[in-house]
């Protein structure tokens, strides 16, 4: 299956559902590092008001309102999740935009799928 | 959409993809928690073994051959991932057996998928 897509974290990880055959090592150490960045409570409410936000992108200025945290931690979240891979980040003037990186959510998803459906959205 | 599932976490968790709209602090925390539980290698390879084993089931007697881990290490991991809803346990005999929670992993994988696509399969 052809793919059009950018070079990225998610080639690597791409595309065996871990519910087909037992995961290698390596894959197992890179899907884990996705996972955990995910799996933290603010984090993961952070992706999710930069995804469901107007044209699907946000700056911290648009984030710190819904929390309760500093804007330096907010800051850190922001980091762990771009290093993880499922966000971008561009400046423009004063502020950094973010953005989900829909690519890598999709391979997350599809590793997750049942063996019979794990092929992963385009 | 009626669903015929038992009930389990993931009724509670199910069905809002992160990016339609923002998660409430309640179901992010629920998230979280499974894709930390998920978000360690051993943990995530322990999942992938049993769900691709003969049968969908395998117990600790087929997982300790895979690892340069002890007995107790994987107990302790498949505890995480148990308590997490990602794996139910029987005991048959001498072993317990496990089993992946299908529906609990179609949850995780509905709520990654983008807001178009945010059904969680059946």
């Amino acid at each position: 299956m052809s793919k059009q897509q950018e070079p990225g974290d998610e080639q690597v990880l791409c595309c065996s559902p871990l519910m087909r055959e037992p995961l290698g090592a390596e894959q197992a150490g890179e899907l884990a590092r996705v996972f955990k960045a995910i799996g933290e409570p603010a984090r993961l409410r952070l992706l999710s008001l930069i995804a469901s936000h107007a044209g699907g992108e946000a700056c911290v200025c648009d984030l710190t309102g819904a929390f309760e945290l500093s804007g330096p931690t907010i800051s850190h979240h922001l980091k762990v999740l771009r290093e993880a891979g499922v966000i971008d980040g561009e400046r423009r003037g004063t502020w950094v935009y973010y953005r989900v990186r829909t690519e890598m959510l999709a391979v997350l998803s599809g590793v997750l799928l049942p063996a019979d459906d794990g092929v992963v959205p385009a």
